[in-house]
This record gives C-alpha cells, sequence and structure tokens, in this order.
C-alpha cells in the first residue's frame, strides 16, 4: 500500500474534521486540496483557473465559520470544486459534469453545504442578504458569507445588492475575490478602481470595529492598516467605494496567505455588526504553471494531462457554429461600417474575438452588465449604426425587459445573436437556452429566426446585417454545426418563409433550428414503416411563414413541429395560427416536440435531448401517435443512434 | 384681447427661439413654464412634481446644447413636460396621456427631440453612450446628454453604465438630478451617500478640465470649488464615487438657479473631452406649495385645482385591486409571522405600504432594483421565510432571470404579487403588463394564476400564502375591481382547478383573469342571439386544468380562450394541450382572443382593449366565427357599452 499523497485531506470528510485542525495543518491541507483539484478536473475537464485561485479561501472560511449553519454563498458557483471535496463529496468529483453526477456548480439538492445555487454570476449577495434577513427573523440560520469575483460584481445587480445591504446595516459577509480576471480579462472602471486600491499600500480599515480590530492582525498587516487608517481619517470622511456604499472595507489581504485569511476572517467573525467587505486578491491557476501562464487561467478545460498541462481536443467534425459566427460577421462588417457588436465579457465565448481582432474599435465588451449592453446597442441603433448584440440565450434572459422597453418597443434594429440555444451539455440546466423563443416570440414588430446548420447561420447573420427596419435574432446551439457545404457569403433570406427539405406525403414536420437533422433521421424512420414524410426548416419562428403552415397542415395526414426550446415559443406560434386561421375546425392531427416542463441535469447534449424526449425516435414517435398509429418500437435505421 | 401670461413662452416655438433669449429672459422663460406645466397638468393629470422639478434645467439644457442634433435623453421620461413645452408640443399638451394625443413619456416616434424614448427608469445613461459611439463614428449626432434622477441611478443598469462609460472615456454628459426623491422617499446606501456629498460645502472638480474651469464659475461657487479642489487633492487620489468610475464630477449645483445652471453647462460643453457628471440638486414640485408640501411631491396626480391644489378624485365604485391585495396581506402577514413582503421603490403603488404601517420591519423596499429585489426574496425564500415580491408586470420584465435563474430552477417558494396585468391606460405601452403570462408560464414548475375579480385576488393570496412546494405568482389588473362581495378570509384555491361561472351548451368561453366581466358580457350578446355560452374562469393558467379544457372542449361546438396578455401565455397553454392529448385530432373549432401583435398607445384601459380587439363584442365574435356564423352585428344589450 503506498502513502497517500492526501493525508491530511484523507482526515477530512466534512468540515468539522477541518475546524479540528491546526493552522499549520489546514496550510497543509490547502496545499493538499489543490493536487486534489488539478487531479479530479485532469480527469473530468471543467472550470480550473477559478477553482485554484480559491482554495485556501475555501479552507479557511469553512475553518473559521460554521458552515452549513452559516451559508456560504459562492457567486457563479464554477469555483466550488475545493468546496466540494471539503463537504463530502470528494468521492463523487469523477463524476462532475457529467450525467447523473456532480453539477458543475453549487445546487441545493446536491449537499446542504450549497445553501443557494448559482451558475449565472452576481447573485450571491442578495441572496446572502436574504438569509441574513431569516436569521434575524428567528430562522436557523447563522452568518451569511458570499464570495464574489471582481467582473461579477461589476454587475449591476450586485451593485443593487451592496446598496441595500449597506442599507439594511445588517451583519452580513461579502468576500470580494479579486483576480483581475473573470473569463476575460475584466473590463470598466470598476476594475480599474479595484486595481488602483490593490496598487496603494495594504489596507485595513473597519470603522465599526474600531482600533481594536488592528491589533489582532499580523504584524505587517497591522503597521500598514495603521498608516492607512491614518491617511483615511483626514479624508473628509470618504473612503473607499464600498465604505461610501455603507460596507465596511477590510483589505487588500493576501487570498493564498492562509495566516492572514484566518486572521482576518476570524476578526470579522469575531466583532463585526454590520455589512463588511474583505478586499481578498487571488491569482486565478494559482499553483499549476500551466494555468497561471495560460491567458484565460484554465477557465475552463477539457481533461488534461497534469504533467505538461496539454489538453484532450477532439478533432472537430465540422466547424463550430461559434467560429462561423464570428468569421460571418467580421466578414460582413469589412463590407458594411456601420455594423458594431457588443458583447458581454465573453469575446472569446461569443467569436466577436475574431471580429476584435480585425476592427477593434468596433467591438464593444462592457463587462458582465447584459442590461446595459443591450441598451447601449439600443442607443447605437438610434443614431444609425448597426449593433449586433451578442448574448447566449441564458445570459439574454438577464437584459429582458432591456429587449422589451429599449429595443421592441421602439422598433430599433438591434441584432441579437443568441449563441448557446437549445440544450448545452456539461454547464446544465442553468446554461440551457431554454426560454428565448417564447420571450421573444410575444414581442410585437420582432424577428426570430433559428439555424439549422452552420451555412444557414451564415445566412442569417447576412439577413440580419440587411434588416433595418425593426429587431431581429438568430438562434443557434452550442458546438459544431452538421459539416454542410459553405457558400462564400451568406445570402439574405425572404423574411418569414421557411423551406421544404425534403417532399413526402402522409406526415409533415415542421422544424424550427438545430433539430432539422433528427428530424430528418426521423423521417428515415417513419420510411422504414412505409411511412413519407415532408420535412421542412421553418427558418423564421416569427413572422411565421403562414403560407407553409398552412400548406404543411391541408396536404398530410398530420403535422409535427419541432424545436429546442421550451413550450410557449415556436409551437404555439404554430398552434394560435392554426387556431386563428379557422385550420382546426376540420380536425388537424398535430403534436409539438419541445422541451419538457422540468429542467434536464446536465449530461452530454445528445444525452440531455434524450432525457427530454427529443431524440429522432421520439420524433418519428410524435408522428405515429398522431397519425393514430400504436407507437411500436421500429428497426433502428442509420439514424436512430 | 388680455395680455398673455407667458410673453416670452410665447416667442419660443422650440429651441432655436430659446437659444436666441437672454440670459435674464431664460430665467423669464423658465417662470413662464412653470407656470405653464401647472396650467396643463392641471386639465389633464399626469406626472406634475418631476416636470416642476426640472424646469430650469429643461431651459438651460436647451439653451446650451444644439437639440435635436445634440441628443437629450431624460430618463424615465415622466418629467418630460416643460421640454415637450419648449419643442413644439405646447399646443398639444391638453392631449397629454390621452387616447390619441401626446404620450407621459418621450417617445421617438412623436419628435425628433425626443432621440430616445422611456418609460422605466435607469435606461439613459447606456442609451447616451450608444449615441456617443455613433458621433464618434461619424454618424449625424452631437453631444449625448443624459438627464437621470437619484432615484434612477441607483438601480444595477445605471451603475453598469457608469462603468462602462468611465471606462469608455469618451466625451459624455450625464445630469445627476437629485431631488432626494423618486416615487417614495429614496432608500440605499447610495442615496445616503449622496446627500452626504450635498450636506458638504458646494464642490466643483473637474480632473480634465484642470484650474481653468473654475475661474469659469460664479464667484461663490468658485471659492467654494477651490477650497473643495485643495481638500480632495490630498486624498490619495480618491474623490467621488463618480470620479471613481472615471467621470469628472461637477457639483453639487443649484438646479433652480439660472445663472448657475448656464455657467456650468456652458463650460463643461466648451471643455469637456471625456465623461462628466453634474449633480444638480432640485427640488421635486419646486416653485407649486401643494406640490411641494405633499409628501409624494404631486408624483402623478388628476385633474387638479390651481388655487387649492385639491384633485379631482372619481368616487371608486369598488375598491381597487392594490388596496385588496395590501389588506388582504396585512391581515395574512399578522396570522403568519413568515410573511415577508419586497417592493422595488413602490411601497403605495403596490399597497405594501398597508402591510408597512402595521409591519415595517418586514416589508423591504429595496429602491429601484428588481433584480436584486427577486434574489433577495430567493434568500429569504432559501432561509424558510415566505416572501410575496410585489412587482408591477411590466417592471418583473426587469427581473427575468431572477426568477429563471434564482427562484425557478430552484424551485423557491417565493410569491410573486403582480399588479398593472394587461392594459394600463393612460401609461400607455411602455406599463402594459402584456407579457408575464407568456415569460413565466414557460418556466418548470412555476404556479401561475390571474384574478378575475377582487374577492378572487383575496383567494390567490390565501392560496400563496398556503403554497410552500414552488414558485407562485398571481396578476390582476390596474384599477378598481367589479364590486362583488367580499369574504372575510380569502380561502386557499385548489391549485389547477378553475370554476364554471355560467353553465351553457353552445359554446364554451375559457377566460383567464380580469376579461371574466367582459366574457359573460360576450355571453349575454349571444343569448340575444339564441346561444348557449358556459364561461368558465380558468383561475390557473399554471397548472392548466387539463379537466375543464377537456370537458369544455368535448360538450361545446366551440371553445374560446380569453386573456389579458400576449400571444404566447394562457391560450398556448390550452392549444398545447388540446394538441398534445389528441383532442385537436377529430376537430375542435378553437379561437383565442389575446392582445394583438402590436402595442397598444396610451388611452382608457376600455379605450385600449377596444383598440386591441378584446371588447365584448370581440369575444362574441370569435365564437360566432368559431361557429361559422358571419359576424353581424347584433343588437347591444345591457352588456354592450
Amino acid at each position: 500500500m503506498t502513502r497517500s499523497k492526501t493525508p491530511t485531506l484523507d482526515q477530512v470528510a466534512g468540515p468539522p474534521d477541518l475546524r479540528a485542525l491546526s493552522d499549520r495543518q489546514l496550510r497543509t491541507l490547502a496545499d493538499e486540496l489543490r493536487g486534489e483539484v488539478i487531479d479530479a478536473v485532469s480527469q473530468t475537464g471543467g472550470h480550473l483557473g477559478s477553482s485554484l485561485g480559491v482554495v485556501e479561501l475555501s479552507v479557511a472560511i469553512h475553518a473559521v465559520f460554521n458552515t452549513p449553519m452559516d451559508k456560504l454563498i459562492w457567486d457563479v458557483g464554477h469555483q466550488c470544486y475545493p468546496h466540494k471535496i471539503l463537504t463530502g463529496r470528494r468521492d463523487r468529483m469523477d463524476t462532475l459534469r457529467q450525467k447523473g453526477g456532480l453539477s458543475g456548480f453549487t445546487k441545493r439538492s446536491e449537499s446542504t453545504f450549497d445553501p443557494f445555487g448559482a451558475a449565472h454570476s452576481s447573485t450571491s449577495i442578495s441572496a446572502a442578504l436574504g438569509f441574513a434577513v431569516g436569521r434575524d427573523m428567528g430562522k436557523p440560520t447563522g452568518d451569511a458569507i458570499a464570495v464574489i469575483g471582481d467582473g461579477s460584481i461589476s454587475a449591476g445587480m450586485a451593485y443593487e445588492a451592496l446598496n441595500n445591504a449597506g442599507h439594511e446595516g445588517r451583519r452580513l459577509f461579502v468576500i470580494l475575490n479579486d483576480n483581475e480576471m473573470s473569463i476575460a480579462p475584466p473590463v470598466g472602471a470598476m476594475s480599474s478602481y479595484l486595481s488602483g486600491l490593490y496598487a496603494n499600500e495594504p489596507l485595513a480599515k473597519m470603522r465599526s470595529l474600531a482600533e481594536g480590530f488592528e491589533a489582532a492582525l499580523p504584524a505587517p498587516v497591522r503597521d500598514s492598516a495603521r498608516r492607512a487608517r491614518q491617511m483615511v481619517t483626514g479624508l473628509n470622511s470618504q473612503g473607499t467605494l464600498f465604505d461610501e456604499l455603507g460596507f465596511d472595507y477590510v483589505g487588500p489581504i493576501d487570498g493564498h496567505d492562509m495566516e492572514q485569511l484566518l486572521t482576518v476572517l476570524r476578526a470579522v467573525r469575531g466583532r463585526a455588526t454590520g455589512p463588511v467587505l474583505i478586499h481578498c486578491c487571488t491569482v486565478k491557476g494559482k499553483g499549476y504553471a500551466p494555468a497561471e501562464s495560460s491567458a484565460d487561467k484554465y477557465h475552463g478545460v477539457a481533461k488534461f494531462d497534469v504533467d505538461t498541462g496539454a489538453q484532450q481536443k477532439s478533432k472537430p467534425s465540422a466547424p463550430s457554429y461559434t467560429g462561423v459566427f464570428g468569421k460571418t460577421l467580421t466578414d460582413e462588417a469589412a463590407r458594411d461600417p456601420d455594423i458594431v457588436a457588443i458583447t458581454a465579457a465573453m469575446p472569446s465565448g461569443t467569436g466577436l474575438n475574431i471580429m476584435a481582432d480585425r476592427f477593434p474599435a468596433r467591438v464593444f465588451d462592457v463587462g458582465i452588465a447584459e442590461q446595459h449592453g443591450v441598451t447601449f446597442a439600443a442607443g447605437m441603433a438610434a443614431a444609425g449604426l448597426k449593433p449586433f448584440c451578442a448574448i447566449y440565450s441564458t445570459f439574454l434572459q438577464r437584459a429582458y425587459d432591456q429587449v422589451v422597453h429599449d429595443v421592441a418597443l421602439q422598433g430599433l434594429p438591434v441584432r441579437f445573436a443568441i449563441d448557446r440555444a437549445g440544450l448545452v451539455g456539461a454547464d446544465g440546466a442553468t446554461h440551457a437556452g431554454a426560454f428565448d423563443l417564447s420571450y421573444l416570440c410575444s414581442l410585437p414588430g420582432f424577428t426570430v429566426m433559428a439555424a439549422s446548420d452552420e451555412a444557414e447561420l451564415m445566412h442569417m447573420v447576412a439577413t440580419a446585417v440587411a434588416h433595418d427596419s425593426g429587431p431581429i435574432a438568430f438562434r443557434y446551439p452550442r458546438g459544431n454545426g452538421t459539416g454542410v457545404a459553405m457558400p462564400d457569403r451568406g445570402e439574405v433570406l425572404e423574411i418569414g418563409k421557411g423551406r421544404v427539405v425534403r417532399q413526402g406525403r402522409d406526415v409533415a414536420f415542421l422544424s424550427l433550428g438545430g433539430h432539422l437533422t433528427e428530424t430528418l433521421d426521423a423521417a428515415d424512420l417513419l420510411a422504414a414503416d412505409g411511412l413519407s414524410a415532408t420535412v421542412a426548416d421553418a427558418r423564421f419562428a416569427k413572422p411565421l411563414d403562414r403560407a407553409l403552415v398552412a400548406e404543411l397542415a391541408s396536404q398530410h395526414d398530420a403535422l409535427v413541429v419541432i424545436e429546442e426550446g421550451a413550450q410557449g415559443g415556436f409551437g404555439s406560434m404554430v398552434l394560435h395560427e392554426l387556431a386563428a386561421s379557422g385550420a382546426l375546425d376540420n380536425g388537424i392531427r398535430v403534436r409539438c416536440v419541445h422541451l419538457p416542463d422540468r429542467f434536464i441535469d446536465q449530461a452530454s447534449p445528445a444525452e440531455m435531448y434524450a432525457d427530454a424526449g427529443m431524440t429522432a425516435q421520439d420524433i418519428a414517435g410524435a408522428a405515429r401517435s398522431a397519425l393514430g398509429l400504436s407507437d411500436k418500437i421500429v428497426k433502428l435505421g442509420k439514424a436512430a443512434g
């Protein structure tokens, strides 16, 4: 039996064990934990850099606070791998982000140590304040601690929460995990401001804790803290921005120095009466050289070799939708100087890095600020530019009112490039692009498209460039295209016209977006049963191709409508049209295939769609059900996989 | 011929005329303009207090800046009456907020002097930055000026915009109109901070404009500015919060002092190279004693007597939904100590002032911060409390992602009290509660109710208190109830069960929410034709009462579904159910009555619903159309009004 690489970690089944360790042992624990995180993620892939940055912080918080009675809330939650290992989930880390396994984020249903789940950014302070109120109203809750990154704290929602928490004045801990790095390098004045704080001498100051607090600090911190306090005291009562929002500000402290962390956390835990912000500086990817030296600090990685850091990249069979979008828009931008693009802190995730390389002055990274980003785009559209707002489906939810109030109501020609439509795989339910069709199709004047392959995406980019009379959106899936031949340039589609891709007789399939492949496979399955299917690609959810719908409905014995989204989107558009036109009066065997009325946990996209009941067999089954045929098990054809 | 009360204003057909006036004449113009605003609003009602606060500011901005080439953007836009009078709309002020008349807000389609419309708060800085980019990219745009109140700037979106604008560094003007008053007195740490700035000596400081700027100021301002600058210069480079976000900060200045306003605006216009924030202190309701002395400063008023300030209040025929909600929740809160309530800066608009009077520690006004408010509520629910989030339908759009990501995904029992569902009257399209059914019904695990009268609202409050297994929402219209008898206490409804309110034979009406009255009227109209109608009140949009839908569909010749919302909500739920169950296979004459696919301009709610095609006659017409009868004009029965 070889000796364990992690003898201290092996003793820690959960935070109570951890709290029995000495400070020295805690430091050893952190070192072992870092190695464990690297090993675990090398086997599964995942969010490595963020997790490595908070190893010491995770240990220190669990050592000082009484979790799970104290509520620890990780903003975004992708940095929670050390936390998961420490809170009883070590033996399941090999299932991370896989079907039936651990989520890549914090999740209430997974552990009592995850009191509030996350995945979207900037929610933690609001939730923590909710727990603080619960505690003050007698609920079984101890302290509330939010850990939030410098990128996440730049979002308006976090500011709203700081503002409200400062006003409430309740005891509450916000730990600002400042690594000067969200996914991309951070932007915005707030980021410069934080850097400025960091550039100054280390500073510790707590109005409400008064002088006594400094005495509890280690000497090097204490000396500079005293100096800093003296500097600040004369300042017309102005301190940091956080002081101004009503928080006591402590920091910056070194987030990889266990002694400093433990000392400061113990001090604030012992003494705080109101809200405290602890400014903690960390290094994303800390302690793993390949991560520290990488531009994105290994934010999200595939499986990798621990010694070399080399990631296993599977060879793509077709270009990614994201890349096709980025390249196509760049080509269009070269022809049309009015094209500009907006991203909310995801230039490479959206493919806009391609355009930024060539036209840096025409790509705007607004930071994690979707609300501002959309209305900023609306302003640019009102000024006569052609803005492309590239925001994932799930994140565009954050700017829904801006889409309604600033874009749709004013009929401004903002173009929405909506990546990650439908189910997205390992990031799970929180990142599913499930709702954009339902929240956009109900908006007057909106044009809504969905791409069924990467060539279609090129056409839709071209169509959006040409469409200057109102808002237009196009959605496309995560991952790689279908491998179709690509045109040199996209062509402008006729607004509101779909296309028939296969002509049949018995059943009509009307598919919108990324499930056209599965729909064609379903047609093959039916063919094996002797049933002939027409397959149409709707292209437009809105305006609906009413003539196509009428023709498909009247010329076939059944109509099946397919969309990669929740009920209330495209299928709803078709059903309303059939009702309003009177087509339903004489009977139409119509079925809708869409995401079911539940959230789908992470797995591969194919597994998730199987879970959702949206395989080719399911689609064929819907057709058979509509035709009144028993949904017998057919022999699996080539497309049944 | 009597002498005009407004000789100077009479000379001003538009801003060019205004710019020809002397500074002394501008002051006179402002005085006349104030009287004109008071007179106009006394005839129409409207947002008086905000408009009176910016009379001088409106004159000064148009005098100094070259509108409409320079883009002036009023945040929210309800303070724009002086601006409308000055920009060619004076002769239409008597049509304000009425059908076919001027909007109560800025509106692009109304005037080139309204470059970006508004009505929801906190969008102006984002839009102004968009125009600044357009200018810098060669579009025909001059300067961009955003005027934003201290309440509006506390919203996260405004912070995101400041943060991004500070980073961009483009020339841009943000005028902070600080009246220490949004609709309710403002809350939040930001508000205290602004008050603190105001309490200090007046301060003028612009890093980029250097010393020369001070010389241009009037002497009293100049002296204190120099003193302030000296104080600030030693401050470890820390200035105001706005400096920290990258803005040059000027102020505070007296927003009713025309000389100060003109001097400062001319100085910044002449010299600014980057973003500038001008902190301008005003008094809401300024210059009209009844407004200044009123608690809400006459934020929104009915027609009133100019001499006395007495407003014409029509005697209500039934209690308002808002009041019923507030009183019912307060009664429930007296029984259940876990009930808490959240409002986003609208305690009286939502009726929560009633609960706050009795249980002040259990009502949380988070300020204009819907995103934070919803997740804060989710945190309280996770802590075991029973939060009621009372947010108007149109404003809940601002927290859509929080509803999805923090509430629905986690299945947390947050209760949403959604006032102003459907069309709302004088506030127009921007305030319509049109989309909540479509954006909520697509969310897994949500329960969605709509009240058809004020007694039903009581039942739904009680039902929401009792429903602790997941999120639940109930919507209700603006205005007064129907006058039904009220129970002592609401009863807990069976989840997912509707009720038949009239049994008929030929046609079934299935109504959700506030249009039940019109639906019953439609049944009366059909009765005059010899057609017998069943009328059901769905109560629940989700979960849908499938048995009721099946029964109505199978027992009648036609089914008409009615909802006060856009397509994609309740009707879509019913159609999907009919498709999925196979009920459509043999033919069902089904029609859906919902808001049309366009925005409806302001008018009375009844006029707006007539515009929308949702009168009792329209509903009866839908039934006749479904039955294949000609939509003949029937004799108007008692209910046809």
